[in-house]
């Protein structure tokens, strides 16, 4: 029987098939499980020999690979983290390596124990997204295993990051609404108060975009932000607020489309009609906002291109962990829908 | 300093601690990483064997645990999996368990690859989403790790399986339906022609569950089954299809919410009004179903009951493998809510 080609790692299935066993007795051995015979074991053991195959746990302790990449997602709920996670198997399903997900929570501790594991396991490299742990903590992971950050800005000497312009893309929103007639432009942001990485949080950035292009416009007057969360209830209690506003505003500016979601639900609830009575923007472009009955407007920060890049930057970074760190920046652009109109008349 | 509680697991954090070092200092002895002192080195073996601490890889060849679970899930932009993953993560969060995900992808090799990866990294047991494997497949892997399949009827000797009544739900659906005045309802499955599985998976009995409600509602000249995929884009075609008959349906039950969403985008495409000119009705009440503008009637199969039922399962086949396997079967309910009314007049 052939050996495999070099290049490809070997298998347990390669190991059974070479020893003429199925890879349910491979893995008895290897597991030093019950029901084998000495016999079999030593059937087993010398495909291995034969073949160099070195199981998962051996690996590590050799300095060598797992073959695994960690993906730290905060929400799986969160319809953008697909197209990321899309973006990134696009590129890894064609190699060895086996991407395992794992849900940060949003908390600093989740995310500590989500890192902790991925180390423990002995990962490859890790693709963290949208973390909120300080840079510490991040610098931390970065200098144990290979690691991009995906969706927070900041240069780092030790992990690479790919995000979009968030700055450029709330002022898109912003100039579509004035262009359209808006002034009473209001935005609903992820509440971000820790100023060790307030610079640093896609969230932050777009509340900030959206402050200086409502300047620019010279509607600083105007501006109004909600704090709450980037989720669905984050969306229904903000727009609640502003809706309860004496002079409400004729357009919401949400964070992220899973924030519309909550917003639309609570315009609808007050009786009030999308574009005619408000218009409502989100960011992201999810499949969510393209839907028929939503149609919603929204910023494509191609998630999928940020993926694919991240997969990029992590699969040379474990080839050379010594190369000077990438910050990789995507370009938005508007995708105008059916829910931002000019507003109502005064 | 006191030893950690026995019932914990020793994590590296507790070594750092215990030799008075960083865990990045820790993670470097155990990786055999460059920057170690020969010093540190004895530092921090001196207290991995002070605290009895097994590294994950080490654990694996002494038959020890890994402190992993894998979760295979079909499609991560179905959003009903994040509500069997928050069932699974209730319960697993406040133990040792790190749960790690991986996309099945709906394809059979996909599946063959991601449970071989989660064997071969040594995970402790394994919750398989709505798996299109084989039965002989499955049972392989349960033959090897601890496994319960979610989702897929039929019972195993080897494997625990938690699914909803699909059957029941159906009928659910239709009988909602025809109590209305439907008699032209159709229906949208997911593809199944493997007749190995077709008895076991949860959108064959969905199909099943229709046929036979409308047989008991005198309706079987008016079924009319549409077979696509259980994605948006399989709703979206699938609906297409129905309202291009000469003598369209009044009512349409997909599969799955995700389905209806794109039932949704093509009523609204052809210039249709829901529920005034046709009814549509999901299955899995997810969030987007209780969103106010979508508003769908959905079947609630409890999907985070799913999730932390088969939690449980799981960790009770971990302790004991010996056990006797069991088969989980939860009660649907219906949701009515606003895209389903009377049919138009005839």
């Amino acid at each position: 029987m052939e050996p495999p080609a070099q290049h490809r790692r070997v298998t347990i299935v390669d190991v059974a098939r070479h020893a003429q066993v199925s890879t349910t007795t491979v893995s008895k051995v290897l597991r030093n499980a019950y029901g084998t015979s000495p016999q079999m074991r030593a059937k087993v053991r010398q495909a291995i020999a034969d073949l160099g195959y070195r199981p998962y746990a051996a690996a590590r302790g050799m300095r060598g690979q797992t073959y695994t990449i960690g993906v730290m997602l905060p929400d799986i709920r969160n319809p953008f983290f697909p197209e990321i996670v899309d973006g990134l198997t696009d590129i890894l399903w064609e190699t060895d390596y086996q991407v395992l997900m794992a849900p940060g929570r949003n908390g600093e501790k989740a995310e500590a124990r989500v890192t902790e594991a991925m180390i423990d396991r002995g990962m490859d490299g890790v693709v963290l997204v949208a973390p909120i742990s300080s840079r510490t903590h991040l610098e931390h992971v970065a200098g144990i295993v290979p690691t991009v950050v995906v969706g927070r800005h900041g240069h780092s000497a030790v992990y690479d990051t790919v995000s979009d312009d968030d700055l450029t893309g709330a002022a898109l929103v912003v100039d579509h609404l004035a262009d359209l007639g808006h002034r009473r432009i209001a935005h609903i942001e992820h509440s971000e108060t820790d100023p060790r990485r307030i610079a640093e949080m896609p969230n932050a950035i777009r509340a900030e975009g959206y402050r200086q292009a409502m300047r620019a416009r010279g509607l600083e007057d105007e501006i109004d932000i909600v704090s709450t969360t980037y989720t669905q209830q984050g969306g229904y209690l903000g727009a609640q607020q502003l809706l309860a506003r004496p002079d409400r505003p004729t357009a919401i500016f949400a964070g992220a489309d899973i924030v519309a979601t909550g917003v639309l639900q609570a315009v609808s609830e007050a009786g009030l009609a999308v574009p005619d009575d408000i218009s409502i923007a989100g960011y992201d472009n999810t499949s969510f906002a393209a839907l028929g009955p939503i149609s919603l407007t929204s910023v494509d920060q191609a998630g999928r291109h940020i993926g694919a890049n991240a997969a990029k930057l992590l699969l040379e970074r474990i080839a050379d962990r010594t190369r000077p760190t990438a910050q990789v920046k995507l370009s938005p652009t508007l995708v105008a829908r059916r829910t931002t109109a000019p507003p109502p008349p005064a």
